[in-house]
């Protein structure tokens, strides 16, 4: 492997930051791991794999103390520094960070963009090597396992040989259950929050409209977009608000907006933006647009879509976790519509059936989804209890 | 008025039935109700509203008969008839007919396309008389109560001094508490099926998500498309389909679809409808764009968003009944998440501050929004109590 030479990055957002006279790296550091190639899951070899990071805080002496954050679908290595195309706090800022739940004066924390990405990992708006254009929709499908693969092979490159912990929310939760299932000797402890072992029907019907949304915007010309300096931008918009109102829960749209007028005191009998919901919405994808790639939505919702960890280990998800020795924590949210609490307590009967210690809590919120990312004291408490039990065991 | 003088109709729908050698008229009965100008909760004024209604039976000689079924948001006013353009029965057979539960050889049956429909009642696609051009954006924004004072006019037009029952589900269920709170004399019983006296935030953003996919279309040709020769078809397929996830349950998907493949063995690693889940709601949404005008549907959405019965009547639900003498029937379906039962309890409590007579029954279905559409026995059966106590004490 060679990290002196990372793979030509399709030009769009670092020649858009170069010319707003921004000379970091918004990919944090990058890592080419070509030497090595994979072969996914559909069978498609890909070589010239190169993977995004962001890193906080200090490998120790023995190199116990490593934590591999997985991200969600629309997130990505910037965890706990300030993003560098919106600017705003890392996603995970509240939790993340010196003296914060997860210690980074403690632990060595590690966040890759996932396979598929748009912010620096190989995905398909990078550049194929063997072609010298972007990928585009000629990029191979990929799978939650595909990007796990790549994690750990991340990991290897840094010299890490385990794991004290691997945790995250979403489609983050689906890494955590795979890199569990797949390399159960390198992960001491795993926190799968707020996901699924299985992507239902009803979710894969949210993406597929999703998809079909950004697939009608004559702006995606087939996916092949980049260079025409347009982007199905109304498309993926129309696919954000459509799922951002998955993420959240019906009390919380009550509490928060109710039928509330947006900046007026009467209704206008019109198609502007009356309610503070629809302002609201608008703004979720306008904003979304800005920082996230329509092809890359449409790669990374396929592979949580064919998300099912069962069916890789014959038909039962207990299979998976045969004779593990890591240390599980489960969260789910009462709200939470996405994966639902009875999602995560199939995860909690299939761990207890495959003898694993496992710690489940269940969350009362009326955030919704999204709960995994704000200041909820209750699961920050449940967290930090089995976090240091955990540390305690590896003499952390 | 003047019932010899139907409106002049925008002529797609017609002029395509002419050319397949469809003589018959698919939108039933026209009346023209144009001698009564109709001023809209907006405060504008709409003259030559013209009016498309299906009747089934015969009224009774002192026409004490009458039943009125107000129909949801992406229906019409073929009840109980084969559809004129998709050839399909009636939205309601299963309920409507000789015989049937609301027995056509009992009842004289009304049902009239809303105001802001598509099939023949006056709505964006229709022609304006004053310049000879479809309306487009330049329809007025309607209400919930507009469609009803519309569908009263036209029990006036026919001579009908009240109704025996008013009912509907959904958006039909707004209007029928619509009608019981303008015109509590002329209502003897009414309906309200799963549905709201209070359009959610959730819901507004669900409609607000639909609204931008079709206008986000390059074909809307900001409303003003007919005559274009083309429509806003791929906005209005993605908005059907986040709109009909909404009708169903996940639990009912589930039952339904799970994550089983369409037609292949494996996955195929792409972006076809491997899913079933996928093919069905591809399928839902290009089977509808063939029957649906996509400004009607932005139209009723947006009475729907502004359905806020309480607020009509000095923000207290119960003065919408004070007094009334109207019999109700309130049905809601346990996986129902688009009007959950916890809206038809309210329309309960408020019933019951009035001291109106008020039935209720939740029925337990995996069927979701739709099963008030379904062969749902036990709802049916509830339903048959009802009316047969109604009818008696109405002398029918």
């Amino acid at each position: 492997m060679n990290i002196d030479a990372p793979q030509q990055t399709h030009p769009n957002y670092l020649a858009d930051r170069a010319e707003r006279g921004l000379d970091d790296d918004p990919r944090g550091t990058v890592v080419d791991l070509s030497a090595v190639p994979l072969v996914l899951d559909s069978g498609a070899e890909l070589n010239h794999v190169s993977v995004a990071y962001q890193t906080y805080g200090a490998l120790n002496a023995n190199k116990s103390n490593a934590v591999v954050i997985c991200h969600a679908l629309t997130l990505d290595q910037h965890v706990a520094n300030p993003h560098p195309i919106t600017g705003k706090p890392g996603w995970w800022d509240v939790m993340v960070g010196p003296g914060k739940l997860i210690d980074t004066d403690r632990y060595f924390v590690i966040c890759a963009n996932v396979l598929g990405g748009c912010l620096g990992t190989t995905g398909p708006q990078e550049v194929n090597p063997d072609t010298g254009k972007p990928w585009g929709v000629d990029f191979p499908v990929i799978t939650i396992g595909d990007m796990v693969r790549v994690q750990a092979a991340l990991i290897d490159q840094l010299g890490i040989p385990d794991l004290f912990c691997v945790l995250g929310g979403s489609m983050g939760g689906m890494q955590v259950l795979d890199w569990a299932a797949r390399y159960p000797n390198k992960v001491f402890s795993a926190m799968p929050i707020a996901t699924t072992s299985l992507h239902s029907a009803q979710n894969i019907a949210f993406h597929e409209v999703g998809r079909q949304a950004i697939m009608a915007d004559p702006d995606w010309h087939g996916g092949d977009y980049y260079g025409t300096g347009t982007s199905p931008k109304s498309g993926l918009s129309v696919a954000r608000m459509a799922a951002h109102i998955t993420y959240l829960s019906e009390a919380g749209l009550h509490q928060k907006f109710g039928r509330r007028l947006q900046d007026r005191q009467a209704l206008t009998y019109g198609f502007d933006a009356d309610f503070q919901i629809e302002s609201y919405l608008r703004h979720q994808g306008i904003s979304f647009v800005e920082r996230f790639d329509a092809n890359s939505y449409l790669y990374i919702t396929r592979a949580m879509d064919y998300f099912d960890l069962a069916a890789d280990y014959r038909g039962r998800l207990a299979n998976a976790f045969r004779d593990t020795a890591t240390r599980f924590f489960v969260a789910s949210f009462t709200s939470d519509w996405l994966y639902p609490t009875a999602e995560s307590k199939a995860v909690v009967r299939a761990l207890n059936a495959a003898g694993a210690p496992v710690s489940f809590v269940e969350i009362e919120t009326d955030k919704g989804h999204d709960a995994f990312l704000l200041d909820e004291p209750e699961f920050h408490d449940s967290l930090r209890g089995f976090l240091a039990a955990a540390a305690e065991a590896r003499g952390i």
